[in-house]
């Protein structure tokens, strides 16, 4: 029998997280780490000193590699064929380390319901059962760190990717948009007429990057401010809510 | 000099609160606690009870009543009227009990950020300086509930209202949707076919209840069960996330 808890820790910031998320933290016979290269270790260890900080059980901590994501312009397939291959190196740490069953715990950057493959992974694991802990998104860092509502009163809000908002312009069906996953400043690629935009980087972090302003003023000043963190710290996490002014 | 800090507590599990909401807590000089009537009083003993548990330093805690919001065909003229009434309110207790200063906390159900109304009331307090602690959304505890992303694979997710869904049909733009504020089951107006619901009311409370299934199989289902919980406990919160199968 083998359980497996998808941890939501928030963004990195220790006051994100929930008593649940420690509680299942500390109820787990082995938490694994990714290790994602050098460029991003400001995360590994992120996720290292939660641990030192929180665990008051003898839980056994591994660290293991992730594969790099192939880069096909196939995208989705790339996707799935990563997803499997960090599902075979779960399952080995599983049969190594848990072999009489138990329970394994993984730290999920954010909430593990949004835009991020634990589940889609675990869902790849024959007989082990998944329970989520949610945790605090980069969504609501973000409209904390502005102290701004996501949503305009009675309105919809879309979240979508860099990726579609570059492909395809801004969504039908809603005045408030969230991009994630933007690793190229799509909101360049928008008409920024009537546009104001919200942006967070390293969100709750003590590095926390925040701007704001109408889309044609503080568009350019965030993308050069962008690369500038992004060279400083070796990696950027980041975040924006778009919202076309009504009326 | 006064600060109003918005704590977003999640959804009445303290298990949801976060390390940085129960500083906050007690990092006030004030906290207020809404009065909604009898048939929700569940809500106030539920905030009653984290202020009990999680209390350590002596803050005053002040309990008010909340007016009703008038039903007018005018649905946002009758919530920013609303919205007037309350702060008028807030700013009484302001007044009363931090005359000299110091901040003021209230108890965010979920996260400020989404279908709250709470950052709206406090940008009409003059002079006050509103901070933001980011709490679980229901969002994502019918999610973990389920334990399924939100979002399908690199694809976007939209968060609206029942009265829009009743209103305007499906959205565009998006094949998940995420559903709130619904007090009439407004995903029996939009074509079942191909469509799955995963459903939550109560969610991380002891009475939790959840269902998901074929829109067209469960849909009826959820529509009976809702309105026996509703009767059972005197109030129901729920949430519901639709997705249309793709391919």
């Amino acid at each position: 029998m083998i359980t497996l808890n998808l941890i939501g820790i928030g963004t990195g910031n220790p006051d994100h997280l929930t008593f649940g998320a420690v509680k299942a933290m500390n109820a787990a016979d082995l938490i694994l780490l990714p290790r994602k290269g050098e460029e991003k270790s400001d995360l590994i260890d992120l996720r290292r000193g939660i641990c030192a900080q929180l665990l008051t059980e003898p839980v056994r901590i591994v660290e293991y590699d992730v594969p790099r994501r192939a880069e096909r312009q196939d995208y989705v397939g790339a996707v799935l064929d990563w997803h499997d291959a960090i599902a075979a190196l779960w399952m080995e740490q599983i049969v190594r380390h848990l072999p009489d069953g138990g329970t394994l715990a993984l730290l999920v950057w954010g909430d593990p319901s949004l835009y991020d493959s634990s589940l889609r992974i675990a869902g790849r694991l024959p007989g082990v059962t998944v329970r989520v802990i949610p945790g605090i998104t980069s969504v609501q860092a973000l409209t904390a760190a502005h102290a701004i509502c996501l949503n305009d009163l009675a309105e919809p809000v879309l979240i979508t990717t860099g990726r579609r908002l570059r492909e395809q312009g801004w969504p039908e069906g809603a005045d408030s948009i969230v991009v994630m996953l933007d690793g190229r400043c799509a909101f360049q690629t928008v008409p920024a007429e009537g546009v104001d935009i919200w942006w967070g980087a390293y969100l709750a972090m003590p590095q926390e990057a925040i701007m704001c302003g109408p889309l044609g003023v503080v568009g350019g000043d965030i993308v050069r401010r962008r690369a500038a963190l992004r060279k400083e710290h070796g990696w950027i996490m980041d975040i924006y809510l778009l919202r076309r002014r009504r009326g």
